[in-house]
């Protein structure tokens, strides 16, 4: 074992260095390449549509321990919002600046730091190591770790756990390990009723009246207070139009958004057949289109959460929480074939003007990354 | 007293030629005032914008009985539609075709032959009658009957009752007497909350769940279950508009539209704090315009309705059914003034292509007018 930890902050800066905006690589697989075939990694460069991604992996064994991230950012916004090029990983003060710092180009480097140094210390390291770096989480997500995760099935090489690195960390480094992530749906619902005049409403079926009874049957009680590890799931209308000017006409339809985030209580199957009943109370016809971006999901409490608590306390002193809030990540297509966390930087930077880690966060980082492995393998 | 009555026929076709639809007048009050001059009456020509009313009085005494009505027509639409020439005044098969046969040129006609009689038979005949003739019924009503009968209350000249000539039976010839009208009017709603982003509703404040939670107020039970003469007050809301497509936003603001028809159990001012109370329960900021085009009003049972139903009882045979149902007449706008109440010829085709009117019904309503005038001063 070395007793200088390796930097991760030159990696960081290479990557930061190629402006890999969606769906543009401009480099930077390249560049993660070059760091790993040295460690011994066996590098494959997949590309789906227009988007770069790299599997690479060391090792033929199980367990076999995913890293899995991105290396694609969001567009940068106006120049003048920054006070640095965003693509020239402008170190001042000892915080490291550029689009993807936090989001997610720093926790790569770091997890190559943290991995170099293990191996260092374990040549012989039973198992499989492996990274699945994606250009397309930022985008729609076709092309990316959904594609990468099949092609991997069908030659036999699905991790035994994996660990996503987004900046996950709320306040400080490791406080938070996401062990899950609510699911989210939209559903576009019209009512059809029967048009007719104002003054005479028994000759029509009106739809408005109809639709918002739809609504207030939905939003009137909470569908759920939640669960051990999630929030309540939550249903917003957020649309609702019927387009008539005509202020003494029964309009002949009215239409209804609705977006849900739902914990592990619900699919998006229970919860299409919810609004379906909602909607059948009114005994009228209705159309009604459901898109899934996610289903919820939660890696149970057992040996890869537990190793990855026992890593983030020796490296911080404190346990992380488990949670599951926020957004949406890659880790909803890793979790339908095995355990995935999320563990990385703070990420309260993210998609702003004048993103940014601290470097002793990502040498931090890449300390607490290090332990992890050690622990998945121990 | 003559032994054959006047017939309504010439005088209804004269006025059917002049095309009159609002605001034009196409000469139809000169005809009408050619006819009434002989009679002894005062005529007054009434410009108010571009709108020409007509008032005409006999007697300068009370009881003063007015005959209200309308020589303005809708237009008659696509020519193909109708059999005839619409500004013909053709009869065929004993029926007189024509815009504004049934509504109201007809009963304008019916009234003064009716009257022809009367007068001749009681050539000395006690109290005033009068006409209050609009050509803008059909129209916005701004410039019509309301301004005329403020300039009769300049003079003094409001009457104690008032009959009004629209085509008011339903299937036979006085089987209905218009003794009300509902009231309608029109709420614009915009409710206020804090936009935000549909997965963190706890840091936003629906504006679509408040109005839904409105509106379910408002339409959930019947406002009332009618009055001794009206049916049920209904509250449609004919729209609901947020404007919003983006699934993952919560918007900022949503609108709706509700048209309340009334009864007289109401008033457009109490129907307007109803609104208030269920929106100010939300505590959320809003906006309401409301706009009353008519407050429901009640011709009381008493010595003018009694004088109506004794002169169809001796006309038709039968007793009339007193009734409010139905859209809006002028009617509205006398009841603020003294007792009115509605009779005229059987309306089911007024506003259609061939409108119509049995020359024979015709003759029979100049009758009737001439028993209403007779139990009116009797």
């Amino acid at each position: 074992m070395r007793n200088t930890p390796t930097d991760p902050l030159p990696l960081a800066q290479a990557l930061i260095r190629c402006p890999s905006v969606t769906p543009a690589d401009a480099g930077a697989l390249g560049v993660l390449e070059a760091a790993l075939r040295p460690l011994g990694f066996t590098c494959h460069r997949l590309r789906f549509g227009e988007i770069e991604n790299l599997y690479a992996r060391r090792g033929s064994t199980g367990p076999h321990l995913c890293f899995a991230g991105h290396t694609d950012v969001v567009p940068p916004g106006p120049a003048e919002g920054w006070r640095d090029d965003p693509f020239s990983g402008a170190v001042r003060d000892g915080v490291l600046y550029g689009r993807g710092a936090c989001d997610m180009k720093g926790g790569i480097a770091a997890f190559v730091a943290g991995l170099t140094d293990y191996l260092a210390a374990n040549p012989d390291a039973p198992g499989s190591i492996s990274l699945l770096i994606t250009g397309d989480e930022e985008g729609p997500a076709r092309d990316g770790t959904v594609k990468v995760l099949d092609w991997m099935a069908g030659r036999g090489e699905i991790p035994d756990m994996a660990l996503v690195g987004e900046p996950t960390s709320r306040v400080k480094l490791g406080d938070i390990v996401k062990v899950g992530r609510r699911g989210s749906m939209t559903a576009w619902i019209t009512l059809f009723g029967t048009q007719g005049h104002s003054a005479y409403p028994q000759r029509a079926d009106n739809p408005i009246h109809r639709l918002v009874r739809v609504l207030h049957r939905l939003t009137a009680q909470p569908i759920d207070t939640g669960s051990q590890f999630f929030e309540a799931t939550t249903l917003q209308v957020t649309g609702f139009d019927v387009g008539n000017a005509a202020n003494n006409v029964i309009p002949g339809e009215a239409r209804a958004m609705l977006n849900i985030r739902f914990n592990d209580l619900h699919t998006s199957a229970s919860l299409t057949e919810m609004l379906h009943a909602a909607l059948r109370a009114e005994e009228a016809r209705y159309e009604m289109r459901v898109e899934c971006s996610g289903e919820s999901f939660l890696t149970q409490p057992g040996p890869f959460v537990d190793a990855l608590r026992r890593a983030v306390l020796r490296a911080t002193g404190a346990e992380p929480a488990l949670d599951t809030g926020g957004g949406t990540s890659d880790a909803r297509f890793i979790a339908r074939h095995c355990p995935v966390a999320e563990l990385g930087a703070v990420g309260s930077t993210m998609h702003k003007a004048d993103e940014c880690v601290p470097v002793a966060e990502l040498r931090d980082l890449a300390g607490l990354y290090r332990m992890v492995i050690e622990e998945a393998f121990a």
